[in-house]
């Protein structure tokens, strides 16, 4: 397989990213094969063909099941608002086209395991974008672990920290909107944690947490462009319906303690996603505003010079690095995306599931209902009842 | 009142802390009234008076209620084992000694009610050893909460990181048995977090926790000194009995979302205390291994300007660098403990209870059993309840 | 003009770092005239064919002069070895090609000044490649200079320091050698400190420098490739004809005072581009390996809060960072080219010469010619006076 | 001898530093001759008392004669103006005490050598406060070095950045006078980095140097208290006769190239003093304003975990930790001038010259004057030459 025919639902952020991530791939990893832009899909005519134009796409559309149904397309890659995965994924799968989609896979988990089944039964290949794992920083926290370089882990703390909402006056957009939005912080930034630690420590047992809505009215915006939008002082006042800010402490299968907090109300912070895991031999440290950067400890380090050290994830022993710049030359968010379609274009080499996949996919929804189902019911949850 | 006459007990790690703060204080704060360290007490005579002889102390005795009956001692200040406090302390109050009590005020919630009430009835003044209140980067932090350059609250996040016990070798001193200890990292360390929180963000309405005793069984040791000790490899193991590391989530009465960690398994982390509080109008960090800085961050900085501020703590803005060395010349850990005492002469010398008193200690008290009895429960539990 | 044509000479690592730029550029910038990558030129026929498939150049040539003759391309970009860059510039130039050269102009002052010559004498605009100029914290640290929100400026300090060369065994490459690379640290590393400089803070009266070559004999490697290459211990050993290592000392004319050092010596420094500017009302400093930050501090903060402000120049209050993701998403080196070419586009849709130019590429070497004069004749030199 | 009896001269800022030593080495310190604070000296009897009762001096003098005079006195400790170094510590030797200095030793060269042949041909113990050495990170760099775990040693560079001079307005105060203060930013900051030169790295070869009053004249201060002052803007203003900022390079006998900048215009920097070095097996980094850490990078770590390490002084394996608090406890600016007692106690003890003495103060006044040589002549100079 030399290239892999895509066809993109959506062009909006996440469209974006995975425009250029397909557009850079050829130029850094000529081994892979090839991702071809074939069809891009959105609701509005001109911006799509826009969007085409600017993405460099050979064609567009307005109708996803032109896409399904275009014998030239090998992915269909949804980047729809989150209410419109499950439609587009069931039908892709129904057409036998692989798919890659963005988180979540759906609003609930019951329709996540619903498209895992539809891909598992169609037999395509299915990856889901929880793209910070393919930070090569993060990738080395994994290969340390896997290592056993850390030992047993005791401990994970994760936050993703955002302060977007802290100006009270930042309107009602639709990311506070419960019906297209699904969730808050919690299924936006929380997710990214819950997979985080999946990928580096594992299954979850139990869960509880906690969550507030803490400006429960905003105006409704005039106009709204991608994640923000504008609002005056006479617009009216909606609530807002989704969670502010949600902590929660788990359990993990391990023995593992655990513990995520998800907020837009962290003033200073613009995108601080950020994890430590403590081990019986070491520690690691990450956070996302400094990407290229592990923060590393090691037990067994000669006595007099033990500390964290600063790992510019930049070094030909790092993931990723080779394709890139000469040590110290550091790469951005972007790239997280160029990495992620690497591995789904190395899944079609080797023929076998990208990860992460639908049944990550599906394991993050589990957990994020079990924690909204413990905020409810104010007790711990296991995610394997559900 | 000119001089405060103290009868200690007590002349281990808290002993030496506080003899030092004594020690000091006249010197670089004269105008408080002067400590005067009267008589120290320990059980072993050679090193009670070992330890007079090198902290500067009038007397020594090995019997503390020749301290209760001295009629020039004005003050009891206790640091016996936590065990010991209650007697000590209800004896002093009894006899309408002043009283200065290292935490845990005592072993128990309903016994640290006895002792205030002890205290108040009695009428004396009452101090309770939260020294890190007194980091003047605390001390900053507290100012802008006061002045409400932080806003409305939203966030407080805590964490008290040791790594003495990632090695498993190490033996099972003193602290890791319940019955003297009272409590492992959560009595130890969280009380503190717990203090800070008090002290920063007012009260908390409820909490829900997890603890865990990662190693179960360690090494009888041959020999303890201090906070340590040592064990061979044939030496018998015993069952730890104290957490190793305890979480918590908690609601304010305010309506902040606070979370809670205290460990002894974070390896890297000598002493990483820890909090962080985001607000409607700015945000601030603070990390003990960093004791004279906070980081400062204000919403309404100019728009290309954001970011947080590392204010070192050490300019004559800031509470009581006067009495040391010029901008940028930082202090310890043990100037927590001289302006402690500070505090301490100062409530003397204004005829009032210093800060923080009884009153703080059974708070503490009262959340350190809510987090204990919503572990063993599963369930979240209000402090008030108790 | 709605497309610039451009014909590229080089397919190295600068090679690689442009040719990218040109292909993010029409998606990040869909304002600017597009760059059409026209033909892409290098020595070996093979190489050049690959790069031009992998990099996306519409054809390839072996031959530059096909470039210069090719009225379809309106821009040669010269990316080769520094040793031809005089002849190929001065080719384009009469053929009245826009130019845009990697640094160094060339190897001399005298071939540099020829260049600049030819290029206003053929009214072609002319660019050098300062990328490091386009890093939005620079830019921003430009703005708070030009803006008077560091009032006066007193001292300018930078530093460029890299590690390669700390391993001895480390073969001769070609940046080792005089007669390709034409200089070592000082003309690689320290003309990109010496164009911040000027672009900064202005120009340079005096300076006088030291340099050191601490390794003087390397293997004669047995391929290279890129920068780098292999080498066994048999291999012969050649002397080493570049310094490891320049420093200096600059009097501006504006009275700041400047020290610069250059060194490929310096151990866990992979590529710390740093400078740090203090000012009568604030400073600023920058360490291109957490490229996206700026630290800030300003004297008329309250007293209470002053301190250095780590900005992260990804709002939208920072240049450029509209086009790319949400505030606190970063960005990577090869974005400092694609701003370098967004410039470039610029210059051409208002008609005017880019920043930086041929003018700033002479006033550079105008200076590192200075150092190494006052270098070998152990006195102060006027740049002006060469 | 179990005591080592002490006169000192002068009791300010200095002064109560040394006070502050003498009085805390006995509880900290045990094991070490006790320091016996017999006499102190000042000009003013109301405040010489004052300072006497303050710091636990058992007696006090306007005439430092007395205290050469007194046989109960082993040591001349000379806080007094620098101007005043010079008489008292030729009295000293002549009388036979030992002395320990405030650095500079004297106000030129020539008075330098001139007290060290005094000191020597009395055959007393000389040392001179150079206290910086003596953190525990820095004494860390220091082993690393002597141990060659940093491998041969290619750069050194230091700097010495405060800002209280930033404030166009502040007064003329004696620190600005050169008949006073001998010397400006060069003498009072960069001596510090010098002797941290000549302490880790060695002997330096020749120097070249630049200098600025940026500010030229200000306003006569009404009062003056200790470093400080005040002044209205009615006051005359007059020339400031020392310089605010000094940079020089320097050649270390051992092929090392140093770079030195001092300056009292740097806004932001409270006080850091820092240096860093790089060798061929790893470097360190130190900045006072952390002064309990070291930055520590090692070129043969795992290839896929190099970094600079902050490795917190405080462990039992670091210099001086012992005799404080638990690992990550950290200490403050006063506890090098403990150590530096410490260190004098135990020359004492083991009968041998403590260090830094005389020698060093030399050694340091020598490059001092080379450098200012080298301004004046602007040209390389030797200071072995002087």
């Amino acid at each position: 397989m030399k290239e892999v025919r895509i066809g993109m639902v959506g062009y909006k952020f996440m469209g974006k990213a995975h425009s250029h991530a397909y557009r850079d791939l050829p130029m850094f990893f000529p081994d892979q094969p090839r991702p071809v832009m074939k069809m891009i899909c959105g609701r509005n005519k001109e911006n799509v063909e826009k969007a085409a134009e600017q993405f460099g796409w050979e064609e567009s559309s307005t109708d996803w099941q032109e896409l399904i149904d275009n014998p030239e397309i090998d992915v269909i890659d949804i980047n729809a608002p989150s209410n419109a995965h499950k439609e587009i994924a069931l039908a892709a799968a129904a057409a036998g086209k692989h798919i890659f989609c963005e988180k979540p896979l759906a609003l609930t988990l019951e329709d996540s395991r619903e498209i895992l089944q539809a891909a598992e039964e169609a037999g395509v290949k299915h990856m889901i974008g929880f793209n910070y794992r393919f930070a090569p920083a993060v990738l080395l926290a994994k290969k340390l672990i896997d290592e056993g370089r850390l030992g047993d882990i005791y401990h994970f703390r994760a936050g993703f920290l955002q302060d977007w909402l802290v100006d009270k006056d930042f309107p009602l957009t639709w990311r506070l909107q419960k019906e297209i939005a699904g969730s808050g912080s919690h299924g936006d930034l929380g997710a990214h944690l819950i997979d985080m630690a999946h990928f580096l420590v594992g299954d979850i047992s139990e869960v509880i947490g906690m969550s507030e809505t803490f400006v429960k009215e905003r105006y409704v915006p005039e106009n709204m462009t991608g994640l923000s939008g504008s609002a005056s002082r006479d617009s009216p006042k909606e609530k807002v319906t989704v969670d502010d800010a949600t902590l929660f402490m788990a359990r993990f299968e391990s023995g593992v303690l655990g513990s995520f907090e998800a907020t837009r109300y962290a003033a200073g912070h613009r995108c601080t996603n950020t994890f430590e895991i403590n081990g019986s031999k070491g520690s690691v440290k990450f956070d996302f505003e400094r990407m290229n950067e592990l923060q590393v400890y090691f037990q067994d380090d000669a006595e007099d010079v033990q500390g964290f050290r600063r790992v510019l994830a930049t070094d030909p022993a790092h993931a990723y690095a080779d394709a890139w710049w000469p040590p110290g030359h550091t790469i951005g968010y972007e790239h997280t995306f160029i990495h992620e379609v690497v591995e789904l274009m190395q899944a079609f080499k080797e023929d076998r599931q990208p990860t992460s996949n639908f049944t990550d996919g599906v394991k993050c929804q589990q957990v994020l209902e079990a924690v909204d189902m413990s905020i409810a019911e104010r007790r711990w949850i296991k995610p394997d009842d559900l």
